[in-house]
């Protein structure tokens, strides 16, 4: 499944090969912390928002990173070439490293994976069905490797036919556990949850780009703001934009796909297309 | 520090060359459970108590485990016999496993990793500083792998002037990251929360032992209840108890050794003594 080389700190080695200690506080303690990037035609996508982010959360980890920008880089080049796959996915983690006393941050390892991207075109046929659930990350703003609860919630999302969750907290949303989320209100506003969420670089792009189309706003989404909604889309590096027609087994809006996804998609690819020009 | 030798799946391999695939949930996603007990002159302590709970973590987390009771209690014998240790702290950890896409369990790895017991004399001279904080564990009945929280909070400890963090959710107590917490109530209760924890074992004996000494009572605990306790300790398996002298830089009860604690302390030991014999 996965390509044929892995990274461990500097260092190429085959995928089947990478392995590292068990006393790295990852496995002790499920902390660090990664990124996720795609290539397309064997580019990298959107990769410096996806280096300062990852940066960024390493910081708010309180993770230091040995390699450079332009370390980081090589080594994604070298790694990229290797594998010699047009169209995949790069997960670049940092753990904890080991410990000590199983407890305390160690010298954190760099681990870069390449997969093929997930194929989500039946999805975004069909459209998603999504499932709430009352729960809110831990240190939000920052990709840690933390999924216990949308792994552990598997089963249940296979029991209410939903294809993902989506995370609320008394009523106020906040993102799935990959994506963020986007509603198109009642009053033709587009909402997307300004505070406790994981600012996605698709939603970035989404912010950024709305403007000519519809007036995007940052604040606090709720349970209600989805009853009412013409439409709801997720983003992610995966997706893009997926439309979402279901929640909690409700039909959103008409249950068609909305304009203003259809719209959004449009643009977003545009800005893809010259990215990799 | 560690051990010389640690387990993986069945085989006992030599602690440094103890790894395990990048590929695995746990690295991957934080997911995994474990549990921990104490060896006192080369024998486990409460042993059943904890095989107990741990499978009743992998059961919670849904994660199969290969070994039956049996197998388990038999690698454990020989890994103790070939560390020879006498005074130790048993690591048994099950991963999420290499998960085929990054996300769906695998095959759980089972991981056993034996070292020093830490030394808590000094502050059980002393006595233990908290600071509270407000954060509920997710899936909390487990002893899930995830301590994103309290290691991110280290810090935020030092600066504070604090020995551990108790956890609050809208003022209601519910334990520290490696300890249960009881309180000594104005009235001569023994308090300890009764819901959203994680059950110690030492938790479990001290309220089936405290009966003739003070009334246990397992209830919702507040941040109020502290501030007029007579006495507060934890408890846990390598602290057993541990009287609590101050809570957010404020003095607990008269500030000196609760007679409560010691009195349970001394029960205590005598049941670990004859658990040894």
């Amino acid at each position: 499944m996965s390509a044929s080389f892995s990274v461990i700190n500097g260092e190429i080695v085959p995928a089947e090969l990478a392995r590292i200690s068990i006393a790295d506080l990852s496995i002790q303690r499920g902390y660090g912390i990664f990124d996720f990037f795609k290539t397309l035609n064997g580019r990298p996508v959107f990769l410096d928002d996806h280096l300062d982010r990852f940066y960024r959360s390493a910081d708010l980890l309180r993770l230091p990173v040995k390699q450079s920008r332009d370390e980081l880089k090589s080594i994604l080049r070298d790694l990229l070439r290797r594998n010699d796959m047009a169209n995949s996915g790069v997960r670049i983690t940092l753990t904890g490293g080991i410990s000590r006393d199983a407890y305390t941050i160690g010298e954190p390892v760099l681990l870069i994976q390449q997969r093929p991207l997930p194929d989500n075109e039946a999805l975004a046929e069909r459209g998603v069905r999504l499932m709430t659930y009352a729960h809110q990350r831990q240190i939000p703003e920052a990709k840690s490797i933390d999924y216990l609860m949308p792994i552990w919630l598997q089963p249940m999302l296979r029991e209410k036919k939903a294809d993902d969750v989506l995370y609320h907290n008394a009523g106020i949303l906040s993102e799935c556990p990959r994506s963020n989320i986007f509603v198109v209100s009642k009053d033709d506003q587009l909402l997307t949850p300004g505070r406790n969420v994981l600012r996605g670089v698709i939603r970035e792009k989404i912010l950024q780009l709305a403007h000519p189309i519809i007036e995007p706003i940052e604040r606090d989404v709720t349970l209600d703001d989805l009853r009412t909604a013409k439409e709801v889309f997720m983003t992610s590096t995966t997706k893009n934009i997926l439309r979402v027609v279901a929640i909690d087994g409700m039909e959103v809006g008409r249950g068609q796909a909305g304009a203003v996804a259809s719209e959004l998609s449009r643009v977003l690819s545009r800005v893809l297309q010259r990215e990799l020009e």
